[in-house]
């Protein structure tokens, strides 16, 4: 069976056909979202790129991750911070009108642990906590083989538990989320905050300072970085270890852009987290970096619909 | 239908006959639990008193709430802090042969979770979380109406959620988790390590420090007692925050002994709470202090019951 996952993002829609089989990306698109044309708009452009992706092909139903929260019942978008002018906007029941087929709506840090427990490094579990580290953190929850919505739909809001009360505020509002160490973002702002400091760092050798520029330093022994990537890892170790106390997962599944630091990240991390979980954890979960990479996006997306219909 | 209810403490076991129409409980008991008699002979004990207890009546099962990791599925205690001799110790199956019914067994505090779902401040909703404040603090998480238990049973330790790394050490070897600031274990040192510096305080008119005597002082005024309450109603809003932002539950119950503070712990917790989560999540939830009061160990025990067979 093949299924169509959108993977909406505030720049950029990327658009799969998916066999639900074996999880095969066996076509894909890209668009621009171009926000600024209206809601209405961005879904027929939507719309028009499956036609396109699905010509003389036939497919199951359509699934779509969305940053934003999320009425899944209604395939609604009650808002989001990448659409600033969607309120209650109904993305899934205007798109299945056009196409004609099923259509499921799912916030996108969710959709990516539906990707992973369907077709990465959660296949056949059921307790995966999963995050996505990129401009933000993002949260999503399988537990008991059920994903962790919560009664309105807006739960599993893992970046924005605080772990530090003193630590940096965060964009929520809040001191010291997860978010505010452990997002890509939140790593370019400590970096940048000690560039004075730290002037001979070759985090600084490039103007523009990004996440990866700081792995890729830590991993040639740079100071600075490496005293960076400890916050970082510390900051995921306390989330973790709260994540681990409160769902006993089998895994923890770690993707986004900051995740693709690899080993320099998730060595420490994995060592960092066995010395704080209690005793009688030690051994129940693997933290892992997700195996999907580009294509968890869209992956997310198609697994909503396995989801919904099993 | 009757059910019997064992809350199986370190001191007492408490038993109840309970109606599970309405949650009356018909009559009660309680024994000592004499743990250093071994776990044969505590079971023996227990079958007595509850043959003693439903004499003349029919039951139709037992649920057992114990502290402890659960095996749930076969009713063994694994471990507990409170019977040290008890290693993958089988409860259920002992008792179950001494009384020819079904014995149900599940961790005190998602006992008392389920609970205040049957009976209690929960009933009809399907997203709740439970903390007890008590020698510890105990979670217990309904989601989606699942009890999360997790994927090896030890689940939902929601006291050993670290909200503050800088924080006190906590029984469990890490820093400031939930535990080392709202347990009655924590409030009363608390005060302790400030009895030269606040000697007039009222909290230490008699000379043993408790919880409920720190709430006394602070209704009274006094000082330091303020003090410490401000101290534990941040330490329960910062790890209440991150629950509602993580489970997005309808309701939060509070119960145990420092529950028993009433207004002068849950009004500035209700406030607290309130500017801490995150716009979207205002409204959605309520924070309830437990109204089973000295019946929760009993009926959450019988309500394991009622969930299992559901």
């Amino acid at each position: 069976m093949n299924i169509v996952g959108v993977d909406l993002g505030g720049t950029y829609v990327k658009i799969g056909l998916v066999d639900s089989k074996n999880g095969k990306i066996l076509k894909k698109s890209s668009i621009e979202t171009k926000v600024e044309l209206g809601g209405q708009e961005v879904v027929k452009r939507i719309a028009n790129a499956i036609l396109e992706l699905t010509e003389g092909t036939d497919y199951h139903a359509v699934g779509i991750g969305s940053p934003g929260s999320i009425d899944k019942e209604n395939g609604i978008v009650r808002f989001s911070p990448n659409f600033p002018d969607w309120h209650n906007f109904p993305l899934g029941s205007l798109l299945s009108e056009l196409l004609g087929k099923n259509v499921y709506v799912e916030n996108d840090a969710n959709s990516f642990a539906l990707g992973e427990k369907w077709f990465g490094a959660g296949i056949g579990k059921n307790h995966i906590v999963a995050l996505t580290l990129g401009t933000g953190v993002g949260g999503g929850v399988i537990s008991h083989g059920t994903l962790i919505t919560g009664s309105t739909g807006i739960g599993a809001e893992l970046g924005h538990v605080i772990i530090n009360p003193n630590g940096p505020l965060c964009g929520c509002g809040n001191y010291g989320c997860l978010e505010s160490y452990a997002s890509a973002t939140a790593i370019v702002r400590m970096a940048t905050e000690r560039k004075k400091k730290f002037p001979d760092s070759i985090i600084f050798k490039n103007e523009k300072v990004t996440a990866k520029a700081v792995f890729d330093a830590a991993r040639d022994g740079d100071r600075l970085a490496l005293m960076l990537r400890d916050e970082v890892v510390e900051a995921l170790a306390i989330g973790i270890t709260g994540f681990v106390h409160i769902f006993n997962p089998e895994v923890v599944i770690i993707g986004g852009g900051v995740s693709r630091a690899g080993d320099i990240l998730f060595e420490p991390l994995r060592k960092r987290v066995n010395e704080l979980v209690m005793p009688t954890f030690k051994d129940t979960f693997e933290i892992i970096q997700s195996p999907l990479v580009e294509n968890a996006g869209i992956l997310g997306a198609a697994s909503i619909v396995l989801q919904r219909e099993n």
